[in-house]
């Protein structure tokens, strides 16, 4: 299979998918939406969702659900870049090549279009509307993996690591923790809610949670490793910033080239939590390999 | 009935049900779960799960979930006031007697223990060890109900409502619209969801919606005159705020005297809500004449 012609079409089905459930910039209160949208469609790579897509895929029960399900992990992660980019927090004044929503809205409204889209993602979830083939008991699930992996315990708790780790000596083991909670914990939800949604088994549902949690861990390291490596242009956004924000990274511990082999073992290994999954899982395999490979 | 005593009983159970779900201050990451805890438990009123426990006590079927989903709001009521009172939004000092969460953990730490806190109230909704006893479908309904009540068209586009209306000359129907959402529709919420959860018939859950709307708007009214009419000490924040950042509210257009009156009117006429209901609504009878009478 071609992964990059399978991230485009999904990529367009989220995108479209998103159109049409977000008010549009006419819907009062209308700066609300105006900077809600500026965000949501900045051109992010939709990697969350298509994760979710692919993880349901993989179990093999194709569902009209899925596609909700999917996208209220864009809002989520969408509410958690215009946060992160505040001045009281990384204080960045560029993403994905545009102007930090912070910028262009100011402060407040960059606040209350994160709380909006974070709320958003739950109203969406909780639709039964557009989700009425699920079972409303998986729906419950699927609802408080989303809770679990975006909150306290999962990605706002990495986020609270992350900046109280700013110019500290941290270690090894606390890079790893801020990582795993701050990125991995949603990729994680991601993978179980579209399992959950096509009707996983206990067995293929841990199975695709070990997938995850590997494929989080590569999604940080090349990261970093990007970071490093990548420019403004291909980033969208200033690169080399965690050195001169005195960040400890993969590259810090391992060097380049060392994180670069990390990301790649964790792929592989990856890719081996899948061997009981038949063709179908493709596409988790090939997602774990462009996110070690990409470049931005 | 004493609804004094009522009250007490159940803001205490409702303070021990949430004592016994928020992590503790032990927990990692720790400072995160403390200043969710310094807000959270600062002598909150509870007006919110109360109105859902006495909406579902009014409905007639007792149920161990109420506790759970009507705590859910206070979750969503807390993570609202720690945003609003950031410098980028009203930048106010004092809440409840004590400084606000951003003059103590800073504004990183408090833009994140909102975030975790509105995850936190999803996450509560959505758990099954705790809810067992509610239908799946319901609890989805439930969710949702919150979801729309806190977000973009509810309480969330209130709250940019109100920092757009900020030292312009609003007039009166703008002032209602901006209430409606900001306060109202978290309001509507929380009875509608006590009401779901008790099994409301439809007709039940139409009128206890119209009983909350009404006590809604003298909800908010109430709070425009306790702005004046009261003192710092009584409100546990500084008081005539309002007038002094220019804000048009219910006394700048009705006088405080008149203001007074109109809450009265609202009030009997949420009571004329009930009038199907027998002595099990009493609690939201006289939850209604509380909330216009309160001196904070």
């Amino acid at each position: 299979m071609v992964i990059t012609a399978y991230l485009d079409q999904k990529r367009e089905e989220v995108d479209r998918f998103l159109d049409s459930v977000v008010p549009d910039a006419r819907t009062p209160p209308t700066t609300l939406h105006e900077s809600i949208r500026y965000s949501l469609f900045a051109g992010g790579k939709r990697v969350r969702p298509i994760l979710a897509i692919a993880a349901a895929e993989a179990v093999g029960t194709p569902t009209k659900a899925i596609l909700p399900i999917a996208s209220s992990l864009e809002l989520i992660h969408t509410y958690s870049l215009i946060h992160d980019d505040l001045p009281a927090m990384d204080n960045d004044d560029y993403r994905r090549g545009k102007p930090t929503n912070h910028k262009v809205y100011g402060e407040a409204m960059a606040i209350l279009a994160g709380d909006a889209l974070l709320t958003l993602a739950f109203d969406l979830c909780s639709r039964r509307d557009l989700l009425d083939g699920l079972d409303p008991l998986r729906q419950v699930q699927i609802i408080h993996e989303l809770a679990v992996g975006a909150g306290n315990l999962g990605m706002v708790g990495g986020q609270v690591l992350d900046i109280q780790s700013e110019n500290k000596d941290i270690d090894l083991a606390t890079l790893q923790n801020i990582h795993t909670h701050k990125t991995g914990m949603l990729i994680r939800a991601a993978v179980r809610m579209g399992a959950i949604a096509a009707s996983a088994t206990p067995a293929q549902l841990e199975r695709l949670t070990s997938y995850a949690e590997d494929v989080g861990l590569a999604f940080q390291i090349a990261d970093d490793v990007l970071n490093v490596t990548g420019t403004r242009e291909q980033l969208g956004k200033n690169a080399n910033t965690d050195a001169q924000r005195g960040k400890k990274t993969y590259p810090t511990f391992y060097g380049v080239e060392g994180a670069r082999t990390l990301a790649e073992q964790c792929t592989n290994r990856a890719i081996s939590r899948l061997e009981t999954f038949d063709a179908k899982a493709d596409p988790l395999r090939e997602l774990a390999k462009y996110i070690t490979a990409r470049k931005n």
